[in-house]
C-alpha cells in the first residue's frame, strides 16, 4: 500500500480535490490558489467556527474508522453553525498526518468528510496538508450564513420561555463508554449509541426551523445538558429549571446504562457530543412550532426562571437539586 | 508558574478574549458563542485560507519565542489573502497545547497573534483550545474580502507581461539556516535574516495596490521563487523567463551565504517563506505603478513568454537554464 511519503503533498491535493464542490454558484475559486474565493449571499450575516481534533485526545483509531472520523470532524462544525440558526456553506480542512499514514487511510478520511459535506451541500474549498511527527490532527473551519432576523445567540432566553431539545440525549457518551469497554458488537442496543458517538448527525435543518420559529437562545449539546444549560443561563442572565422525568432517554441508552452499571440520566446531563440542539422559546411560539412541525422530535424539558433561582433539576419525586456546570470537557 | 492544567479551558478563553476586536463594526458576535457572527461588506467576495503549523515540523521552540511564533502563524495566512489582492478581516485560531505548557507561554503566543492582528485591523473572533499529548499545533483560518474587480488569481498571466516581486528574496531561508547552525547573534548581517524568518511581514498593503494597478496573476513566495513561478506558469498556461541578475538579494543575504558556504541566489530560488508577492502585469501598467508608488520596493525580474519556452533562468553570462519546480516543501 502506498504511504504518504510516496505521493507527496501535490499527489495528496489531487486526491482530495475530487467531488468537493456541491454548490457551484457560490465558489469562484476552490482548492488550488492562495485562498478560496466565495460569493456571499446578499444581506446575510457570515458565520465562522473552527474545531480541532487530536489523536488520542479526541479520538482513538482503534475505535473509529477513518471514514467515521472524517464525517465527525465536519459534523461538529456543522452543529455549531446549526446552533446559530445558520446554514453551513464552505469548509477548509487542515490535516497533520504521520509520514507513514497509508494513502487508503487518507482517502477514506476525506470520503467521510465529503459524504457529510454532500448531505449538507457544503463545499470543501481549501485546506492545508502537513506532516506530523506523531499522531493525526484534524482542524476544520466552516463558514456559514444566516438571515439577520434568524440569528439565535445564547443570550436571548427570557423568564417564562420553555427550554427544549431536538432529540434523545446521552447516546453518544454511552456509545463512547461501550467502545472503551469493548465487545459491544454482540449487544443490539449498542449500535445506535456507538453510531451516535462515531457519526453524529448535526441538526442543521432543525436549527433553521427553530430559528425561524422564534428560538430566543440556542446551543448545541456538545458538552452535555448540564454544562450547556449553564452556558445559556449565564449568557442570558436567567435561571433554568429542568425536569428529570422529561429529559428524553432512548431505550437503548437505558439498557446500556444498566449493562455499564451507570445512570442513564447522567449520560444525558454530563456526557457530551450529542449534537442535539438545546433551545428556549416563548410558550405560544413553541405550541405553533409543534403543530407546524410534527416531523421534528422536539421535547420540552423545562422552563426559564429568574436568575436568582439558578440552574436546577427537579427529580422524579419532585425534589429540587442544584445542577452543577460540570460536563464533558473538550480540554482533557 | 501556572501550568495549563490549573487554569483549564475557560480560564484560558478568558485570557485570550482580551483585545481581540479591532474593527467593531464588522463583528456581531466574537469569541464565546457557538460560532462567530460577522457583517460582510456588501458587494465584496469572501476569501478563506487556512494554515497549520506543527511543532518540530514547522517550528522549533528552541529557535523561536512564543510571541514570534504567534505572529508568524497569523502572518502566513495574511500573506495568502494579500496574494489574492484582498484585505484580511477575521481570524479563528485553534491551538493544541501539551498539558504542561506554562500559562506565560500561552499568553505570549497570543500576544504575538494579537500584535499582528492589531497591525492589520484583523479581528480574532473564535477558536478552539484543546490539549495535545505531545507537541504544540496551531491552526489559523483567516477570512478576508476583495472587490470583485481587484481579485487576482494565479491564472491570469499573459505573454508579454512583466513578472516582478515586492522585495528582497531568500532572507528567510538563510535566516533559518543561521538559526539551525546557531551562534548567529554575533553577526550583524544575521539579524534581518533571522527576523525575516521568525516574524515575516505579509505584504497586505502592496497586494491591494498591485491588484488595483492591474496585476494579472499573483502568488506569495511561501515556497520559493522557482516553485511559485511554476505555479503561475502552470495555472496561466504560459512560460516564464527570469533573469538571475535582476533577482533582488540583500547585502546581508550575500554575507550569510558566504559564511554558510552557500549560493545567495539559491536561497531566493529554492528557499521559502519570504512572503513577498510575485506578480505579473502588462508593461504599461507596471510603468504607471512604479511612477505612482515609489514607496513600494518593486523589482522586475523577468517576463512572461510562450508556454513552449517553459520556465527558465537567464544567468549573468546570458546562458539559459531550465528552472526546476523544486523548492521549499511544507510537507516535510
Amino acid at each position: 500500500m502506498n504511504e504518504l511519503t510516496e505521493i507527496g503533498e501535490f499527489g495528496l491535493i489531487d486526491l482530495i480535490k475530487q467531488d468537493t464542490i456541491h454548490d457551484h454558484g457560490t465558489v469562484v475559486v476552490g482548492i488550488g490558489d492562495d485562498a478560496a474565493v466565495l460569493l456571499p449571499t446578499p444581506r446575510q450575516l457570515q458565520l465562522l467556527t473552527t474545531d480541532m481534533l487530536v489523536e488520542s485526545i479526541h479520538f482513538d483509531l482503534t475505535m473509529t474508522t477513518p471514514w467515521q472520523l472524517g464525517y465527525k470532524a465536519i459534523a461538529v462544525n456543522l452543529s455549531d453553525i446549526a446552533a446559530m440558526g445558520g446554514t453551513p456553506r464552505h469548509a477548509v480542512i487542515s490535516v497533520a498526518l504521520p509520514a507513514t499514514t497509508p494513502t487508503e487511510f487518507i482517502i477514506n478520511l476525506y470520503q467521510g468528510m465529503k459524504e457529510i459535506c454532500r448531505e449538507h451541500s457544503v463545499n470543501i474549498v481549501g485546506g492545508d496538508t502537513v506532516s506530523s511527527p506523531q499522531g493525526l490532527v484534524i482542524n476544520v473551519t466552516v463558514a456559514g450564513e444566516v438571515e439577520p432576523a434568524n440569528l439565535v445567540k445564547r443570550s436571548g432566553a427570557k423568564t417564562g420561555d420553555i427550554i427544549a431539545v431536538t432529540g434523545v440525549l446521552g447516546n453518544s457518551a454511552a456509545g463512547l463508554d461501550l467502545l472503551s469497554v469493548g465487545e459491544w458488537e454482540e449487544y443490539d442496543f449498542a449500535w445506535p449509541l456507538v453510531t451516535a458517538h462515531l457519526t453524529p448527525r448535526p441538526q442543521v435543518k432543525a436549527g433553521t426551523i427553530l430559528a425561524a420559529a422564534g428560538a430566543t437562545s440556542m446551543d448545541d449539546l456538545s458538552d452535555g445538558l448540564a454544562s450547556e444549560s449553564h452556558e445559556i443561563a449565564e449568557a442570558s442572565n436567567v435561571g433554568i429549571r429542568l425536569y428529570a422525568a422529561q429529559i428524553p432517554l432512548s431505550a437503548e441508552l437505558k439498557q446500556a446504562a444498566e449493562k455499564l452499571d451507570k445512570q442513564a440520566l447522567d449520560y444525558a446531563l454530563y456526557g457530551g457530543e450529542d449534537f442535539q440542539l438545546l433551545f428556549t422559546m416563548e410558550p405560544s411560539n413553541y405550541e405553533m412550532l409543534l403543530a407546524d412541525h410534527p416531523d421534528l422530535q422536539l421535547v420540552r424539558i423545562g422552563e426559564i426562571v429568574e436568575t436568582s433561582q439558578g440552574v436546577t433539576l427537579v427529580d422524579e419525586e419532585g425534589g429540587v437539586q442544584i445542577l452543577e456546570a460540570k460536563g464533558y470537557n473538550h480540554f482533557r
